[in-house]
């Protein structure tokens, strides 16, 4: 995690190494509060995935590598045979992956990290140093991912657009530059005049509390809005287009992102607005057909039915909370990745041998 | 106010007069507590309206109505001559139908109260009492054509719908029955097993707040989501239809409503859902030709960068605040009224010198 620096206007990254622990920013206190979790424990790292501490889908794939690498040492350091050490480990590997159901980035670190320990095994050390390796080696291909997609996606900026984006598809959730905010921040910073309406992003509200605070902290104009509001700005003509990240693309091009997102696309269509994905090829998925195979992850309602642990509705009110919904590929203008911005129609079949995670 | 007892299942009023005092109830404390804001003084009814204590349009003008009656004799009980009394209630009106731009049954509430107590000049006495009978009757008329209309929805809805609602348009919006939510109670009391989605409408929480406890309170199924989850479930084909209230319709249609409708009814278009208006002829403005003529309230930023007075975004983040959206004409399969369901193409200078307030 340490050649992030050398990227100009790198954001906060979402982790640090510190005297062999996994620290993570926890997001669940920004932008009042800045602090770490310690996540180096299996536990806190099943925990710190599952409530949010870390969020996004590129973010939670680099932590996830980095957890599974140090909880091969720490089974090794416990004494373990290379027989137990195995079976353990592999619990936790399934354990890890099942963490969260739909972004792919989890699995796919999971199972990068998990084949390098295995490949070394029955030799302990070296399989705890190919399994820290190769966590090293993901992340600096996710910011060098990170770099190269949001060049990428710089030419599809006009000066002067204004763009709507949704959830938070930053630093703090991709590590290093951002996806959707990384082109964003880069038409930033290359001076092309542009605004940012940020969607809220009901129930977590990660468009309030991060993009809105990545955002201000690279001085980029935005602007605060509610998820319900896009189609009112989109009709007065003041957006020129959408762009978010990606929790899991199938080889068709369908996409699973935060929820509101296929809203948003809908709307950007209705108005002749170009609708945009950013994310990494570790984002995508070369054994999904299409959509209809994501798992879609329904989360506790009481996100909704309560505000910061306050009540939000009624005493005994009910609430559906999917966390994700999926866009369909004909919504979808183009994908922006470290390859190029992929254009329809999509059929990612010609990647997989180069990028999937088998 | 009296009459609604003899409605069945009338929810709860907004108001109620009691010992010559307009006492309204508290909608910004519901579902948590129920309290009652006394609105006798001007000055007070203002601040109720503008900050809230009442809303809905229909609710706006209902209130709005007893309230320049009332103030009325106020003025007139404070020994004012004619010409006095003429140029400070004249003031009143004008400041009490700008209150809130976007409902035009604020508007028409006050002129249909303001002619009856300027036809009466200079018999102060007469112009009070004509106001206060014109109150009363606005307040019956307003009540039957709730139940009028929540009968003419009927027949729009299925056994076993499940209905998307925005905002609330139930009794304590529209007074007595509900509009929307009047249509919503009669398939439940009839026995029709619907279900209602009810959208959690950000930034003041209408729906998690009010319309989920006045579902719950008549025990109608209903689940809260974030706005941002329509397309979501009806992309699953969960959603049979989508009914809002209204605060303005134009002549040909176009309808102003809560910040977000607009967003509703595009995608209920493109899942091929039918998208209904339920409105009593006092929203419709007859002055009106299209909805580029209403004017849309923007409210203020902190309604979205603090939750309940507590931050929700970075200290210095701006927001927009738009509480109202216009959905065109051509998004609407049929707007539900006290004379029928009024289907497309629309054009209602038929009704105008019925109706208008004029």
């Amino acid at each position: 995690m340490q050649k992030i620096g050398s990227l100009e206007q790198a954001g906060l990254m979402p982790a640090k190494m510190q005297d062999g622990r996994l620290m993570l920013v926890d997001q669940r206190q920004l932008p009042f509060d800045f602090g770490y979790f310690d996540a180096t424990e299996f536990d806190q790292l099943i925990y710190a995935i599952q409530e949010m501490v870390v969020r996004g889908a590129p973010a939670i794939g680099f932590v996830a590598a980095y957890g599974l690498a140090l909880s091969a040492e720490q089974l090794r350091s416990s004494g373990h045979s290379p027989v137990d050490f195995e079976r353990l480990f592999m619990e936790r590997c399934q354990k890890l992956a099942a963490a969260r159901p739909t972004a792919v980035n989890l699995q796919f670190a999971v199972a990068k990290v998990q084949a390098k320990v295995l490949s070394a095994l029955p030799d302990l050390a070296k399989a705890c140093q190919l399994g820290m390796a190769e966590a090293e080696r993901l992340d600096q291909e996710l910011v060098q991912a990170n770099l190269k997609l949001s060049q990428n996606g710089l030419p599809l900026i006009a000066r002067g657009d204004t763009i709507i984006t949704h959830c938070n598809a930053g630093p703090l959730a991709t590590c290093g530059y951002g996806t959707a905010l990384g082109v964003i921040r880069m038409a930033h910073f290359a001076g092309l005049d542009i605004k940012v309406l940020v969607d809220e992003t009901r129930p977590r509200n990660q468009g309030a509390r991060l993009t809105m605070y990545e955002l201000m902290r690279d001085q980029v104009p935005c602007q605060l809005i509610a998820d319900n509001m896009s189609g009112f700005f989109m009709a007065q003509g003041k957006v020129n287009l959408v762009m978010t990240g990606a929790d899991r693309i199938a080889l068709n091009g369908d996409t699973a992102n935060k929820i509101g997102t296929y809203n948003l696309a809908v709307l950007a269509q209705h108005h002749g607005i170009p609708f945009y994905i950013a994310a990494p090829l570790s984002t995508f998925d070369f054994e999904l057909k299409d959509g209809s195979g994501i798992p879609i992850e329904f989360r506790n309602p009481l996100e909704l039915t309560t505000f910061d642990g306050q009540p939000h509705s009624c005493p005994e009110a009910t609430a559906l909370n999917p966390a994700f919904d999926v866009t369909p590929a004909a919504l979808i203008a183009g994908i922006v990745t470290e390859v190029g911005v992929l254009r329809p129609p999509y059929d990612f079949s010609y990647l997989k041998n180069t990028y999937s995670m088998a």
